[in-house]
């Protein structure tokens, strides 16, 4: 799939890589970005990630064909339903917002923007912000789950499939609930956990972090807009995540309580063995579903 | 400082780290292994970490200057009871285990045991196992917490401070209760919650896992006696760290179901700016106490 002009809306880690790797896989011919600030457009151009920056959603939209809307999960719906009513009537809109429900519902209850749109998640990210940050290889060998649902064009929903996996992507579907849900566990627990493990160390024994510390808490180094925002529009999978989550821990202290060496060994093992699981799909070892 | 004969009891991972850096660093002229079987004395010897494996305490702690205790920690009282035994009078015994009160009482309750032992943890590990994942470097920087106590003879103390340096850690002193309260929160802490996250997500959902979750759980593949025996040994101190960080999960919980974005930032903000202080001390740019 090469796209003639790809327009993304928010230059930013995401954005960004996606602008990279379309360039570096040849995957679209033009590509423009759209911002609010010229200064972050001009460092986007310079970095090699847009052709060209414009904060003029007219001109961006006009002959647009793919647009990818890249701004946080907060402004996903507005900037998604613009671009829907601003590009031609054959454009494909997408996103790659990390929660879907709110937004994709949203968007579809515009008329234009249920024409257009498909909702999309790569699966990919880094605690880093802004087009700096952004790498062309950031999508490759990644899932990126699509998100469609009944009112879904037949037409876009292929386009959207073919112009992910055209910046590296292996794809995947799944509806919207089950999205929410899984990436409440998947991604969104781990968040809140980092930052949760974070401030349980007084600052007198930050010293004492090591590796562990190190990795457990290292995307608690993102930026709080961007997770607050992801955390309350997913709040509700995300707060039965942090339940089952609080489970786990309340089954550890009862072992340790109990002095049951053989039991915590189990219950270690499982979170191993699943850690291994996941590690396969991470590698490209297992294929998703 | 360039120790005679250096004994390691227990070449793994640790002890291997101990043998490949004195060797290294030039810090011991011959580094003998004590082990209970042959095949991994062995490959440690052919790994570089020792000159030569024993499975007999008597030749192995004859003549020996300084002996590292490498073993879990459900075994290090005993083993280095046994090396202040077997080792000549002048002889320092030293450990490296990630807890302390309980192990060190038991060793300076035995009275050969507290004229020779100084309790010692360098803060580096790694999830693999085994003298294969042992590395030269891995103390390089790192800093390795003495835990002296009344009973601790000045000149051992002297002499595990420099021979810890000797393999590039820098030192400090801590009483056995900061130390394990202190390591309870910045290590054990986050290897409880490592697993509890693998855990808390289902089967059909790992492939859903990213960055965060790969970094978040990377400590859940370490071993499960290791891990049980150490949670085991500082269960007191564990247990607090867990109730403490489970009020963090609380909190967060009461903030997204009021729906307070700002209260959430601020609540993210926090746990970053301790994840930078704690990345100060780790890359060297601060000074521990």
């Amino acid at each position: 799939m090469s796209v003639d002009k790809l327009v993304i809306v928010g230059v930013g880690l995401i954005g960004g890589s996606v602008g990279l790797a379309a360039r570096a896989r040849g995957a679209a011919r033009r590509i423009v970005g759209l911002g609010r600030g010229e200064a972050s457009l001009r460092e986007a151009a310079a970095f090699g990630a847009i052709d060209e920056g414009t904060t003029s959603a007219a001109e961006a939209f006009d002959g647009a064909e793919v647009v990818v809307v890249g701004t946080p999960v907060t402004r996903i719906a507005i900037d998604a339903i613009e671009a829907a009513r601003r590009s031609p009537p054959g454009a494909l809109v997408t996103d790659a917002g990390s929660t879907k429900r709110r937004l994709v519902e949203a968007i579809e209850a515009d008329a234009t923007g249920r024409l257009k749109f498909v909702g999309a998640h790569p699966l990919a990210g880094s605690e880093r912000r802004g087009v700096s940050a952004a790498r062309a290889d950031l999508f490759e060998g990644r899932l990126c789950v699509l998100t469609p649902t009944e009112r879904t064009p037949a037409d876009r929903l292929d386009r959207a499939e073919a112009f992910w996996r055209s910046l590296g992507c292996r794809t995947i579907r799944m509806d919207l609930d089950s999205h929410d849900a899984g990436l409440a566990r998947a991604s969104h627990l781990p968040h809140a956990v980092a930052a949760a493990v974070a401030r349980a160390v007084p600052e007198a024994w930050l010293e004492l972090g090591a590796g562990a510390f190190r990795d457990v808490t290292r995307v608690a180094g993102a930026d709080e807009e961007l997770w607050s925002g992801i955390f309350l529009e997913n709040r509700g999978a995300l707060a039965e995540a942090l339940n089952e989550f609080r489970d786990e821990i309340d089954e550890l202290r009862a072992l340790l309580h109990r002095g049951d060496a053989r039991a915590i060994e189990v219950w270690w093992a499982e979170a191993r063995r699943r850690r291994e699981r996941f590690a396969a799909f991470w590698s490209g070892e297992s294929e998703p579903r």
